[in-house]
């Protein structure tokens, strides 16, 4: 067997090391284009912003470590430029020599990757603007900051601008973020993204949605980034952060399927329409494992997987790739933010049917000090319950309930396995009901039909006579400090001996400051003969509604 | 509907709560022997030590609070005395006045809870000796640390005994804790509690294992205890925490069926033996959710969950507890362990076939800055691969990993479901193949023979003429500094070029620090024809089971 593999960083390693392991006696060549091989992408933004002080952290493997304990024929700064399908060979420019030769294969694996999309932008190419992709990248962007940024762009604000602003602010780089979409981090759903803005707002950063840069012009103190809002904002530093594509074009020439946004085209075992030929990673479509369908989803995590997966089928064994979760986070300042699943958005764009609840539960016992609180938005189907997606912004303990989630989607289980998981307690670490217990308690109330609730978006885009009467259910002291304009307030402490001050003719939205209160003051007046709903996720829902829609 | 609920704490006022949100117009009474309702046990612990610093925060819920919200009738200093099945009513104490009354029921709930051992040791009553379930116990035992205490023992090195002990410490009082078995934490494993072990000693804590009090006496300064060994420990507070029993006496009394150990049976309902009345929490038998078959585990979560259920099924609605995973934690200095459904000494109870593999990942990626290193040891079925049980110590992160395989015992899932899990990765949360997923791989290697391994109990236990030949595949540097004896040192990346130095017909036990090398070395020697297989766990898995055989 001789294995060549295009592509060295996540998948292309996990690849050629999973393809040694299975094989001592193989040839396997790893040809990277670049001269190193696995490193870790995910940890660039952290070395810019000096978490991360030492480079070579940042090198997760080496080629005379593959080579030493792997026996792989690593060949860093080589470029595959073509494939001979028909010949089964490959054409090699050695970018050190300019070199071509050619190299024949039995099996072949790309792993190519993604590239930082570069719009056409007018001065694209002016000094001081950058994408983030590998190590070359960082050390450009690092040697700059070192010399000296006072004021940094941030075109984009998905999961790798956002880490770029927290730590270019990091080395007091006035930074402003700009983004295309109405929300930071486009595949949240827009109100979960109200706490990020919230943070980076109060660590200075400016903020700007539905924008985006027109045109780089150079100034006398560095660049002009002009917008479509027709703002100048001064940089000496502009980085792009506006997504990725695939790096198809050596699939393309050979003729390989690729599919509408670029995603190099494999079957369930990662292989292409060539049966000799494999792709992982960035590079390719996956099936996206809630909705089915193909979808294209650049992670580490599954990149990785992938890589094994390919090789065990080069090696004989029939495994399969599940699809992509598409779970994800991402640290800002003092917040986490993180989801796993479909989005809201996707499932409306889906036209697929979905029931959603909020909770804003603490990160472990309320009675222990440091409890923090974190909202959970859950998706889930109206009739089975079946979990569809879910997101979760706060602070500690976010990363820890969004696998917890992860790990229920992928099993299939439901919201109504949620109120029974079982969970760990002790008041450093979670509570008797934890925040999954509690996302799936009102979830299941909901599609049980003895807790029905009304979303703050349903409620607030309802016409004005179909209005329901909002009740506020919290204290006087809490409702004075702050309440859905139009509301009246009963506390749910009183509420059965005041019951009887509400309309009987008229729909009501009852809520409290997070949902619970609500809960029980609809259950009472439910059980009274009054048409009620609880506002999911209370008073905190709607401010961030709120705060989307600044 | 007049439901009577006996027991206000966890499973009590969790149901008592639940079953207002049903029905509005329901009578409902909730007897409580002691002044409060609903208080935070787990948390009683930390408010000695001083993390809690106000009383209050550990009332979780007030009567007042209960009546006002819930309109519930709760009658604290209330002590059932018996139930009249036959008439369908209970007597009841009024502790504070003497009186006694009767109270007729439709239906009754039980939640009694349980109570700490005593067990019958000479001088047990003597001032300065407590055990700790309420406030009143934590009001006496936080009083005389106040007053000064120099030495305490704790006996019993359970849950609560090392949380004790942890708060006694931070209180500087000299502590030794005494424990009957030869390990601290019963519950887990013997050689995963090593590193609590360690911890404890380096915070000062004298452990003393295998020994137990055999009487106490007065002193001059307080208290001797006088252990099984001959010891004479000094201490002016003795705290017992060696097990609790069920408080059934009501129930048995009343003559409903009852468990070997005690616990109050019940059907999946939570249903007793007598049909209007059913049993929630500490007080209980529970199904074994992996097992299967009765067992009692008193815990804070399932006992919240069951108080929900029973209240459902009152109501006629007929909801099912699931059974009891087991899924416990507890934090001990800078360590955490954790653990989830059977472990091993339960499973060789039971003669249940498993597998077994350990791993030692950092708890996010090593490139980041932080990563804590733990331990996890999973449990699993060796034809299908279903998990069976998990256990972890560590640092950060140890409570993530357990609740999340905790979620995978409860869908059911095998140890290549954990191969697939797509968990969020960002450098400061996770690794792109996160420690469940690497367990998941080890585990899932092991089934399909292409990762044969031996785990370091079994191998320290063969016989000297069935002893494998000790490969270290570690560095020089690393042998050097401390290997299993009787070991040859190859390291892995010379292996190649050395392995015709191995003897082809001896067994080889090949390992390394942790077990991934020695996954490599072991492939690689397998695929040369040479009879090998990889020590599970590698040299941190012997340090754990030295450490356990001290």
């Amino acid at each position: 067997m001789k294995l060549l593999i295009v592509g060295g960083v996540a998948g292309g390693a996990s690849a050629a090391a999973r393809a040694r392991r299975l094989s001592e006696d193989a040839e396997i060549i790893l040809f990277e284009r670049g001269p190193e091989v696995s490193f870790a992408n995910c940890g660039l933004p952290y070395y810019i912003g000096g978490e991360i002080t030492k480079r070579d952290k940042l090198l997760v493997t080496t080629p005379e470590l593959l080579r030493a304990r792997f026996n792989l024929d690593v060949r860093t700064r080589s470029l595959v430029e073509a494939i001979d399908r028909q010949a089964k060979r490959v054409r090699v420019r050695d970018l050190a020599t300019d070199r071509v030769y050619e190299e024949s294969y039995d099996k072949l694996i790309l792993a190519p990757g993604a590239a930082p999309l570069r719009p056409p932008i007018a001065g694209l190419d002016l000094p001081g603007i950058y994408t983030l992709r590998n190590l070359q990248d960082v050390d450009r962007i690092k040697q700059r900051v070192d010399q000296g940024v006072r004021q940094a762009v941030v075109v984009g604000a998905g999961f790798i601008g956002l880490e770029l602003v927290e730590n270019l602010v990091k080395r007091n780089v006035a930074t402003t973020v700009v983004e295309l979409q109405n929300q930071v981090l486009p595949p949240l759903d827009q109100e979960m993204t109200t706490p990020l803005v919230e943070t980076l707002v109060a660590h200075g950063v400016e903020v700007l949605l539905g924008d985006s840069a027109e045109a780089f012009e150079a100034a006398a103190d560095g660049l002009s980034v002009r917008l479509k809002s027709g703002r100048q904002l001064p940089a000496q530093l502009v980085i792009l952060g506006v997504g990725v594509r695939p790096e198809n074009q050596l699939a393309v020439d050979a003729g390989l399927e690729v599919g509408p946004r670029g995603g190099i085209r494999v079957n369930e075992h990662l292989q292409t329409s060539d049966a000799d030929i494999y792709a992982v990673g960035d590079a390719i479509e996956v099936q996206d494992f809630v909705l089915g369908g193909a979808t294209q989803v650049p992670l580490a995590g599954p990149a990785n997987r992938q890589g094994r997966i390919a090789a065990d089928n080069v090696f004989g064994r029939a495994a399969t790739y599940r699809g992509t979760q598409g779970t994800a986070i991402v640290g800002v300042f003092d917040r986490t933010a993180a989801m796993t699943g479909a989005s809201e958005k996707v499932l409306q764009r889906n036209q697929r049917p979905y029931r959603k609840i909020y909770v804003h539960p603490g990160h472990h016992a309320g009675y222990y000090p440091g409890a923090e609180s974190m909202t959970i938005k859950l998706l889930f189907d109206p009739d089975s319950g079946r979990i569809l997606g879910a997101q979760a912004v706060g602070g500690a303990g976010v990363d820890k309930r969004i696998d917890v989630l992860a790990m229920a989607i992928q099993a299939g289980l439901t919201v109504f396995d949620l109120e029974e998981a079982e969970l760990a307690y002790a008041p450093q670490y979670g509570s008797a009901k934890d925040p999954v217990n509690m996302a799936g308690f009102v979830a299941a109330g909901m599609l049980r039909g003895e807790h029905p609730q009304i979303d703050v978006g349903t409620l607030l885009a309802l016409p004005g006579d179909e209005q329901p009467l909002l009740l506020d259910v919290r204290t006087p002291q809490e409702f004075a400090a702050g309440a859905i304009p139009g509301s009246i307030n009963i506390s749910v402490d009183d509420l059965r001996a005041r019951w009887g001050e509400l309309p009987s003719n008229r729909k009501i939205a009852a809520y409290c400051q997070v949902g619970q209160r609500g809960y029980v003051a609809t259950r009472m007046l439910q059980q009274l003969g009054l048409s009620v709903q609880n506002v999911s996720g209370g008073y905190k829902a709607y401010l961030l509604y709120q705060g989307a829609q600044r």
